[in-house]
């Protein structure tokens, strides 16, 4: 990490937020809460944390407006609208910087002659490029990344070491695909026959649009026939599954291990949870949003938030979970009926 | 895809159907029920999608018996004893040819001199294939595929591009196997040792049968002794697990990211749901199917159908389901009760 | 396998095991019980699996204490403390060889020339060594295998082949690294922004210790800022997820398909069963289990063995399971309550 020596005060100014304590107080570095030391600033972005402000060497914290009277001895608070957005400004300050991935095509890279490659294109070490593939502007295809026939890469995609997009399979402009991803396997469809299951064959492509995201080892299967579609500005965790012929809407979120069945279509602003899982041929509303481990089996309108399994509303849901003590009291109010009745009955 | 122009009468002789309406209509491609135009095929295989055949453009539908009595306007119906299959048919016919792999190792590919290359086969860019290993007349190696050491790839089976199969492992004829797959990685096995965890060496294979279909980024682990075994015509979808001895029956079905814990032994024609998981050392039925979500902690006989966390029938899922509505009631018939004693004891 | 022939006695010798039969009894290999055939050694090591034992042809078994006075007719038992070490000893006695990897650089591999590769290194065909990257002694660095940009491989470290280690990560030594594996992918982290999504820069790295196994297409996120750490001894299964800035304490065991949320921290210990879920930003204490299909929403304190969605104890979650039934016999009690009151009332 970068050593750069700045005051509360001036670090206030760039994240627009506004200093508690001595505004002098110098800081070289950054840290998590837990590990800062007395010249590194760190963070506080919620009220349920504040223990740990409290036995934090931290010599600068931004905190959240929860916690602007919380106590300045040993340190100075920058109190923030939003401390994610503020931390990340200066978390992006102090990182080293990234590796550069030069323009040019590795030699060891094999691209075919008739691939349409870009301006400023990086294309790593032992990559390979099939025919009729194109690289947009400023693209950086990784080390030992997979383009298959006719794919389409967008300007200023990154894709890391080892991705694989198969043939025919557009990603967008700016997305960030990271190594052992899988874009346009054949989805999963089968149909008995005599002489056992006949592969209904997989014709369709993925088409993935512009400042999409997608974590280490996920898979997004091609389309029966037409497009599995993930549309601009989603992003994917790591090892997520999405079948043939789903629909993701723009800015939804699919956290780490989630699964769509084929043909489910997501709206726009739809977040799951890590492991969720989606049925196949449902419609999950704009801004839905499932817990992690949920798993939904119908259809869900906008707005709902939902979880469990069959996923439900978070009241039924906290029911579902208390049942076994309203089942107790309910087990203890019959025998005291049974007790007051054998009484009577006397 | 492929423009090519058909007439409704053509069509069901192709796949062997009954017109109802024009046999003169005539369509040009295929598209999905929700986007098909009027000079386009399409198909509706099941009657509670039977709205969407309503409001389609589509010239020409394929419906299941269920919907020979559809209206006709404006299209022509061609009705299938199964929908599926006939759709596979024609989406096969208009489908763009997949990309051709030529015949013969690629000058980047590492191919060492004692590996046995039968006739006709591919082998793509940078791919390596290590001492002892065989590839079968016909077989296609991917791009920046892996072969290790003595593995056996049977006659006409394709590995798309970066597929890992591990030393000594066979896979059978005519599979298909997805980018990130690994076959044959170490079994999980570890016993408590004095310095710490022992790894229990797995010294087994991985061998699959033929016309085996395996998704993107699956694992199947080598045996901790003898073999973990895949039997012919298993279809395995995305992100599967398959730990170390385990056995799947022949035409077996494991959709995406089912897990299967070691030595678990499943039967001819089982079906796993996405994400269902099963337990080690148990036994699974033949034609058993679990639903997707569900775990499967003991041995199942033959043609269980379960669901849930612990699998059940789905008689006693839904009742479990359904068992906050029920104590619901069983709590104001208690008030009731009550209610009615306290009157009878004044 | 190996063919060695060796007598009961021999092997009692070698496993530290008493005899119960004949000390003769020769067998040439190895097996599972089930295959295991009359000049082969097989074992059994758990009592609930006698009847495994009754109907093996194996020639010599190994048996755990409770199987010391099963019969001996047709074979010899060789009682064992540890069935499981003793079956790995002659397991790795009776191996093939696993294939060996050549000492120094393949030809067709990519390494900058910054790279520092330590003594007796074996860097496999096709794979990219990027600048300033350290490989320490004797480390095995696979075919097609990434290591990014000042990645640090530890001494007699194995990473077969197709495993990608991304810029800055550090492995320790005698880690075992299997194929498909990504350490240092962004973690999964966005702000909301006026014009959508902003990545919150992921500038840390990933720190794995020594004797580290990490299973097949497993992927370990880079932190935020500092660092995912995990420590040494910990053992982990195929296509487990691990967020950024998380921490897994010493010899903990992570089983297939486990997923851990960001920040969240294990003690040493821990045992994730398979497809287990951990919540981000909560604390495992030492020696916890986590029962498989698994979800932990809370920290939880030290030893607590947990099972269920929401985790819970055992006891909890039995009577979770047997609550239908209960319910049942409060149903037919009301309604004999019912019933009396009724007769009371008369």
């Amino acid at each position: 990490m970068k050593q750069i020596s700045m005051t509360a005060g001036k670090i206030a100014e760039l994240v627009k937020g506004t200093v508690c304590g001595d505004p002098e107080r110098t800081i070289t570095g950054i840290s998590g809460i837990k590990d800062a030391a007395a010249d590194q600033l760190s963070f506080v972005g919620n009220k349920k944390y504040e223990d740990q402000l409290g036995t934090s060497a931290a010599g600068i914290v931004l905190v959240c407006k929860d916690l602007a009277n919380a106590s300045t001895e040993n340190r100075t608070l920058i109190v923030c609208d939003n401390v994610d957005v503020a931390f990340a400004k200066l978390s992006a300050m102090y990182a080293d910087e990234p590796p550069v991935y030069p323009v040019g095509i590795h030699p060891s890279a094999v691209v075919d002659p008739s691939a349409k490659i870009g301006k400023n294109v990086s294309i790593g070490a032992n990559a390979v490029v099939e025919a009729g593939a194109e690289i947009g502007d400023g693209a950086i295809i990784g080390a030992l990344c997979y383009i298959g026939h006719d794919a389409k890469i967008g300007a200023a995609t990154l894709l890391y070491p080892n991705v694989t997009i198969m043939f025919r399979c557009t990603v967008g402009a700016k997305c960030i695909i990271h190594p052992g991803v899988v874009i346009g396997a054949d989805g999963f469809g089968f149909v008995p026959g005599p002489q056992g299951l006949i592969k209904v064959p997989q014709t369709g492509i993925v088409t993935i649009g512009d400042d999409v995201e997608i974590g280490a080892n996920t898979t997004i299967d091609r389309a029966r026939f037409g497009k599995t579609v993930i549309k601009s500005n989603v992003k994917i965790d790591d090892q997520v599954m999405v079948a043939h012929n789903v629909v993701v809407g723009e800015s939804s979120i699919l956290v780490a291990q989630t699964g769509i069945a084929g043909s489910a279509e997501l709206g726009r602003g739809v977040i799951l949870g890590g492991k969720a899982g989606i049925n196949g041929h449902i419609t999950i509303g704009d801004g839905c949003q499932v817990a992690g481990t949920s798993s939904v089996a119908r259809s869900l309108p906008p707005g709902q938030i939902v979880i469990g399994t069959p996923a439900e509303s978070q009241r039924e849901f906290l029911a579902r979970v208390a049942l076994p003590k309203k089942v107790q009291k309910l087990d203890a109010k019959i025998k005291e009926l049974e007790a007051k009745l054998a009484e009577l009955a006397k």
